[in-house]
C-alpha cells in the first residue's frame, strides 16, 4: 500500500525528531512491504517567517489531501511577541480546527525501564500509571469568542468557554469507545459547582453514557483532579475533559511519568485522518545540537500507523523496538541518569531502527 | 483589647474543626489578655437546610460588622442536585463577593517532621516546598456572565472569564507587597499564548511590576506551570494567578506537600478584614465521628492573629505548638502512618493547648 502523509516539522528541534520518525517508519515500510509519501509543510514561526503566515493554505490543503499529519512542535521566544493571530500556537488551534480534529488523546503511562525517572515517591510509582486524557480540542474557551472592552471598571478582557451538546456527545463517545477497549471505566472532569458549562458537559455525558451501559462513568471536580493525579494516578484509566481542563491535567499527568520525552498524542476527528505529535515542546535551547530526544515522535508515527492507517503490527514493531532500546539502558540526555553514557538523536535512531 | 469573630462552621466536619480553632484562641487570649467574642453564623447546606438560603443576609451582615471570619467547610453530597444559586459552593462564591475579598493566599509548605507524606520522591522533596499562591478571588470565569442558549449547533452553555485591568492591578500588588516579606520574586501564571484575558494579565503584571523595582517577576503558562509544580517545587516562591487557575494549581500544590490535613487559607480584601479557613473540604463521610485533624483549622485562627488582628506573637504561638505537636509525634488519623497511634479531634487540640 500507499500512504500519504503531510509532514510538518515545525520549530526548534522540529525538524529533528520528525526526521527521525520518518527514517523509523520508512525502515518499517520496508520490513512490511508499504510506501509512505512524505510531503513536508511549514507551520509555525518558520512559516511565519517565510510567508508572514503561520498557517498557509497550502499547508492545510495538503494535510487534508493526506492519508495522516505527523507533526514535531512548533513555537518559540522568537515568535513570543507577535499578535495572537499571527503565533505558531495559532497556527496549531487553526490546524486542529481545519482538520476537525476534535479529540485529543494523551496516553500517560510509566515506563519500567524509567520507573526511576518518575518524580513520585516509590509506593505511589509502584502502583503504576497507565491512564489516557481525552481533551476535547476544538471547542472550549480556546475558541470562544474573546476581546477586549470598555466597562464601567475601565478596560477589561475576555474569553468565552462555550460547549454545546453535539460537541460534548461526540467527546464523550470517543472516551466510551475507548474504555470498552480498556477497563471499561470512564472519569468526566469538570467544574460543575460552579461552571455552567461544566453542568451542561456532566448531563451530557450521562445522557450519552446510557448507550455504553457496559462501562462505569464518574465525575471528578477538575480542581480535585489536579489532586487526586499527584496522590494516587492509578487510579485513572480513560478520562475525559474540555480544552482548557485537559491541557492543564494531561501536562501535569505527563510529568508525573517523569518521561515527558517518550509521550505522545494522537488528534482525532469523525473520519481516519489524524494529527500525531510529541508532547514535548520546539526546545529551542537545544535546537540544532543533535541530542533531543527522537523517542516521543518515533512513538507519535507508530500511533499513526495504528489509530489513522490500521496497521496494527506495524505500530506494535516500533513501540516494541523502543521498549527494548530503553530496556538495553540505551538514553538520550533527557533522560540519562548522571554518569550514564548517553545517544544523539540520530544515534537513538538507529538504535530503534536496527532493533 | 476586645476582637469579634464572625464563626462559620457550615458543613460536615466543619463544627467540629471550628470549635477546637475557637478552644485554641480563647487559650491564647487567656494567656495574652485579649478577649475574643465569637459569633457563629450560618451558611452553607445548614443555612439552605435552615433557611432555604445558602448565605442568609443576617450571615453577611454580621460578618461585615465583624473584626474577621473563620470558616470551617461547606458543601457535601446531600446539596449537590441543588440548583446553582442554592448550593453551598454559591455561598463560598457570594461571601467573598460581599466582603470584597479578592485575594485567596494559599500557602503550601513541607513541615518537616511529615516529610514522609509527601508524593515526592525525596530527592525531590528534600528541596523543600514554601511557596504561596495569590489567587485572584472575586473575578474571572467562576463570576464572569453564563448561561444556556440555543446556536445553529443546538443547546449551549457558557461561562466567560473577564478580567479588568483595575482587578489585575489589585491583585498583583498583593503578590508584590507578600514578595517584599520573602524572596523578593513573583511568578505570574497565565495562558497568554491563547486567551485575551490572559493577555492583559500579562501586560497589567508587568506594568504594576514597575512599581517594585526591587522583585523579579516572571511568567509562566498554566499547563507548563501544573508540569513544574510536579517537577520541581523548590522553584517557586510567590505565584500570582486568576481565580480558576488558582483553584486548579494550589490544589494541586497542597496535595504535593502531602498534609492537606494541615493547611490554611487568608481570603483578604482591603481592609483588615479576612475570612480565613483551612483548605480541605467539610469531608462528609468523617462528620461526627470526632476525628477530623482540627489543624489546619488552627493554623486558620493564627494566620487571622496575625494578618486581621495583627498579632503577630500570638500566631506564632500557636504555629509553635502546633510544631511540637508534631515533631513529638502526635497524629490525627489522617496522617497517620500504618500501625501509628492516632488521637481524636479533641485529643489534638488539647495538645496543642497544653503546648
Ligand atoms: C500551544 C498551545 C496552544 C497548546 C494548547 O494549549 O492547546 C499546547 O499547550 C498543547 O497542549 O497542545
Ligand atoms: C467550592 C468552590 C466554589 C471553591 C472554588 O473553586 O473557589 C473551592 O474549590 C475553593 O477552592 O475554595
Amino acid at each position: 500500500m500507499n500512504y500519504n502523509i503531510a509532514v510538518i516539522e515545525g520549530d526548534g528541534i522540529g525538524p529533528e525528531i520528525v526526521q527521525a520518525s520518518i527514517r523509523v517508519m520508512e525502515a518499517v515500510g520496508v520490513r512490511f512491504g508499504h510506501r509512505f509519501s512524505f510531503q513536508k509543510v511549514l507551520m509555525g514561526g518558520c512559516a511565519y517567517d517565510a510567508t508572514g503566515n503561520p498557517l498557509p493554505k497550502e499547508t492545510v490543503d495538503t494535510c487534508l489531501a493526506s492519508d495522516s499529519v505527523l507533526l514535531g512542535a512548533v513555537g518559540g521566544p522568537k515568535w513570543d511577541t507577535l499578535p495572537g493571530h499571527l503565533r505558531p500556537e495559532a497556527a496549531l488551534l487553526g490546524i486542529r480546527k481545519a482538520l476537525g480534529l476534535y479529540a485529543n488523546l494523551r496516553p500517560a503511562q510509566l515506563f519500567s525501564s524509567l520507573a526511576s525517572a518518575c518524580p513520585l515517591r516509590a509506593d505511589i510509582a509502584e502502583k503504576g500509571i497507565d491512564l489516557i486524557i481525552v481533551r476535547e480540542l476544538t471547542g472550549g474557551i480556546y475558541f470562544g469568542e474573546r476581546g477586549r472592552r470598555q466597562t464601567k471598571n475601565g478596560e477589561e478582557a475576555y474569553d468565552t468557554e462555550a460547549y454545546s451538546v453535539k460537541e460534548i456527545e461526540r467527546i464523550a463517545r470517543v472516551a466510551f469507545d475507548l474504555a470498552r477497549k480498556r477497563k471499561k471505566s470512564v472519569i468526566s472532569i469538570d467544574k460543575a459547582n460552579v461552571l455552567e458549562s461544566s453542568r451542561l458537559w456532566r448531563e451530557t455525558v450521562h445522557a450519552t453514557a446510557k448507550e455504553y451501559p457496559d462501562v462505569a462513568v464518574s465525575d471528578m471536580l477538575v480542581d480535585n483532579a489536579a489532586m487526586q493525579l499527584v496522590r494516587n494516578p492509578s487510579q485513572f484509566d480513560v478520562v475525559v475533559t474540555s480544552n482548557m481542563f485537559g491541557d492543564i491535567l494531561s501536562d501535569e499527568a505527563s510529568m508525573l511519568t517523569g518521561s515527558i520525552g517518550l509521550l505522545s498524542s494522537a488528534s482525532l476527528g469523525d473520519g481516519t485522518r489524524g494529527l500525531y505529535e510529541p508532547i514535548h515542546g520546539s526546545a529551542p535551547d537545544i535546537a540544532g545540537k543533535g541530542i533531543a530526544n527522537p523517542i516521543a515522535t518515533i512513538l507519535s508515527g507508530a500511533l499513526m500507523l495504528r489509530l489513522s492507517l490500521g496497521l496494527e503490527q506495524e505500530a506494535f514493531a516500533i513501540e516494541n523496538a523502543v521498549n527494548s532500546v530503553l530496556a538495553k539502558g540505551l538514553r538520550t540526555a533527557d533522560i540519562a541518569r548522571t554518569g550514564e553514557d548517553t545517544l544523539t538523536c540520530s544515534q537513538m535512531t538507529d538504535a530503534v531502527i536496527a532493533c
